[in-house]
């Protein structure tokens, strides 16, 4: 997979790029990583990438003709890729979407800074356009780095066992179980009976159950996505859990 | 504001938190970041924050004690502050909670990592956890950067008239309008003439009802928590919004 990064602030990515699961998916080579600078492929010798809006305003507007020139450089270099525009009016980023991601070979990354980009730009050269949440940040590089951590731990081979992706929440989309390791005792508290019993079909049961009362407390908003099986369905009955799952899925639209 | 990270991987947020408008907020006296190493708080040895989860399964959980010996570090530096865990089964961030957390003097950010932290922790030592979106990342310290970073935006002084946060993307709970700079003509587009007008009452309505229109299209979800004017109400019957905005509201659960 190649990642290529658009950005005023390479500089700003370094770090996250080269430390824990990202600097060992690259030096494993699974992963390549190349920022460019959007800067470089200003037109004039200002080096400017943003200018005042049309119809006036405050903020500052990324250049249309330079981003598009810094596009087709990469695109020159790697291959034509799939152009995702980091922006907050795009598409809610998701673990579905990152599964998405995970198929393609090739991402560009734009990142958007200031109060947006030209929307020439964006009619013109963008593939796709993805907001990683309702909020806004100071530039796309943080929603890159994300896009890159999450697409870079599904790809084949990157995880190990020892951290598998399989058992992850949003996996099914439930919330994940609570975890306890040693120490047994901490702060007055035990660790449940049943994850000492070494009766996996019972701490299975006491971990599915757990995830699912998570998730209606926390989370109810999930719940229409999520297919449970019939024998799961069977226990949450007898938990009295079913009606509230029904009540909760109901809402879908 | 006081910014304190705690992390078993502190140099990875070494250059997201030394660039552009965080480094500006830090060097003018706005906010102050400090990164604290779990490791250092380990309590054997080898330095182990993490250990296997009782009642098996994959991936390695991060230790409540150690963890809340870290937390008490800080605290006794920094005093009480509000601790929030960054984890997927936290409450959904936007930008709602960026401007709660803004108000606050010191938040303590934990960044998860692995499968999870101790359930233990969580009920000892934790007042928050914070998602910032449904997909999974290898650890916290991503999360942590765009809440230091969204939050960071919104303090008094940090954001210059040129870019301001008020016209943001969900300042109003709708997406930001296109906006358009030079060059005026580009790959044989037009800047919309009305841009160009001075007319700042067309330019305002143009902008209002392509960030409507957009919002509708894109994101219906965001109508339902946002309120119109009666003078807006008008204007959206007129171009014949109005029937669809308030179908879309009635979703709101």
């Amino acid at each position: 997979m190649i990642f290529d990064i658009l950005t005023i602030f390479p500089e700003l990515l370094d770090s996250p790029l080269n430390e824990s699961i990202i600097r060992r998916a690259r030096e494993q080579g699974h992963i390549r990583i190349k920022n460019t600078n959007i800067r470089d492929f200003a037109l004039d010798k200002h080096a400017t990438t943003d200018d005042r809006p049309f119809g006036g305003g405050e903020g500052m507007v990324m250049k249309a003709d330079v981003l598009q020139a810094a596009v087709h450089h990469v695109r020159n270099e790697n291959g034509p890729g799939h152009v995702i525009l980091l922006s907050p009016q795009g598409r809610p980023y998701n673990q579905a979407v990152a599964e998405e991601l995970s198929r393609r070979k090739h991402l560009i990354l734009v990142c958007g800074r200031y109060e947006g980009v030209d929307e020439r730009f964006r009619a013109n050269c963008v593939d796709d356009e993805i907001s990683i949440g309702d909020y806004i940040l100071t530039g796309g590089e943080l929603a890159a780095m994300v896009i890159v951590d999450s697409v870079t731990r599904l790809l084949p081979e990157v995880l190990g066992c020892a951290d598998s992706a399989e058992q992850d929440t949003f996996s099914r989309g439930l919330l994940k179980h609570p975890q306890y390791t040693r120490p047994r005792e901490y702060a007055g508290q035990d660790v449940p009976d049943v994850l000492l019993s070494g009766n996996h079909a019972q701490i299975d049961e006491f971990r599915f159950l757990t995830s699912v009362r998570q998730t209606l407390e926390r989370r109810p908003d999930l719940l229409p996505a999520v297919t449970f099986t019939p024998a799961e369905i069977k226990l949450l009955k007898k938990q009295g859990l079913y009606t509230e799952i029904i009540k909760q899925q109901a809402k879908k639209t």
